[in-house]
């Protein structure tokens, strides 16, 4: 499908992505590019890819599919750096998990490669980092968002929504805009409302009691806040406005919970804890028939 | 251990202490009072209980253990039910959520029991409620929380601690205010912040796209929004200023961490999520060398 494919960052995401095509035969070698010399040790040592180049525009230089998949605010700098060597009919994608910043970024940095820019967002993930956490398998049956600008060559988001397809995922194309504002809510929002709970059982005074006491249902709950600080800081960053968004609507929510457990209002809570049990129970349900 | 035992509600977790005290031998006999008929029907069918009675009291008639085990809100009259069928040698305990209230409830209504009270709180449960969702093993290695009172008495608390650990759990012993301060925080309160996170989406214009676009880590780290409405409503009415001041705390970790976002404070958003992280990973390393 590819003849060759140029990985920018090989950790949880990046290294599947790698092992996910060699699985399906789906491009003849994979050079990556990684800032840390340990990581591109461990990637060669993994089989994970076929080599390592010194530069981003090395690793990119004869490539047919060049995909970023780092820390979001790494991305618009290894664009730039990319090129210098990339083909005019080579293939940028990444997998970030906010889109417009990225494209308002690449617009600014790199308006040359827009025409060759797919962005693309995997839903998949687990709160383990680094490419030793990486399997073939992490994105069979998940969707793959693609958020294609104006400039972007149709035929590109065609062959990108292809070599998903042929992993095992399902594509969905739509704005950037919507994108960022669906994922602020169903992704980044939990994730921030994970952090700030573990933050705030860990500023307690009996912090240690408290861990030591929690359920395994606590540890399960929790599970995303093990997620990587710098990959989640990022993320905050770059999709902030509709982060503040859904963290206000969300905020609104739970003080109107908390004034009905203050008025003891049994009849309130009850129905916000019905609702929200149907809603999560009607979405589940869904999704388990779509799978 | 005991010869008949009065189970008052068979639900998830009185149908699971039912099969667990049946897989140890520990009892000779169950009966059980349940509110409602198809229950009731429902438990003998599954075998989790020999009889079932028509009155709290007459399930509690020549028993020497009465267990409590249906919402907050419905055992203190059901304590003073069970009141005239109880024997002067029966151990009376419960597996309630929320310890201080009851207590408080139970000395107004039944002063006569309370030498014979040992209130209790297994730490165990799943999202699922009901006799069907009950399993023999739910308590296997989990901890079990006794709040005995200052009329307690103590051979009656250590019975029922002999019967916790029986069945296989961990038995720690703590006050009832202790108790309540410490589950506000590592269980009340994240069920309140689920049941808020999925009722902000679902109140959403977009909610069904929202809940279809949702990856397989929003439905885990939802999945205690699914429990029990009424079960769940008890306990924030019971445990209510212990609830208010873990969400005011919350409420705080949380707001601490939009101004950082808001600020684009890189540098603390990352030292929030990066703490969040160290803390959940050690607390759960520490409570898998315990296991």
């Amino acid at each position: 499908m590819f003849n060759r494919m140029a990985l920018i960052g090989v950790g949880l995401i990046g290294g599947s992505l790698a092992r996910a095509v060699r699985r399906g035969n789906l491009v003849d070698s994979i050079c990556a590019y990684v800032a840390t010399d340990a990581t591109a040790r461990r990637a060669l040592e993994l089989g994970v890819v076929d080599e390592v180049a010194a530069s981003p525009a090395d690793a990119a230089r004869g490539a047919d599919l060049v995909v970023l998949a780092t820390p979001m605010l790494t991305m618009p700098p290894l664009l730039e750096a990319v090129q210098e060597g990339v083909g005019e009919d080579c293939i940028i994608t990444d997998v970030g998990s906010v889109k417009q910043s990225l494209i308002d970024d690449a617009a600014v940095r790199c308006p040359g490669l827009m025409r060759q820019f797919v962005p693309g967002h995997p839903i998949a993930g687990t709160e383990n980092s680094g490419v030793d956490a990486s399997f073939a398998e992490l994105f069979d049956g998940k969707n793959v968002v693609l958020t294609p600008t104006a400039e972007t060559d149709p035929s590109y988001t065609a062959r990108v929504a292809d070599l998903w397809r042929a992993i095992g995922s399902r594509v969905l194309t739509m704005t950037a805009g919507q994108h960022d504002a669906i994922f602020a809510r169903t992704s980044h929002l939990p994730h921030l409302v994970a952090y700030s709970l573990v933050d705030f059982m860990a500023q307690e005074e009996n912090a240690s009691e408290l861990f030591s006491m929690a359920a395994a249902g606590f540890y399960d709950f929790t599970r995303i806040a093990s997620s990587d600080p710098v990959m989640w800081r990022d993320i905050c960053l770059t999709n902030r406005e509709a982060l503040l968004d859904a963290l206000s609507g969300y905020r609104d929510a739970l003080e109107r919970l908390e004034d009905s457990v203050r008025e003891a209002n049994g009849e309130s809570i009850e129905s916000v804890f019905e609702s929200a049990r149907a809603a999560r129970n009607q979405g589940l349900a869904r999704k388990q028939q779509e799978g």
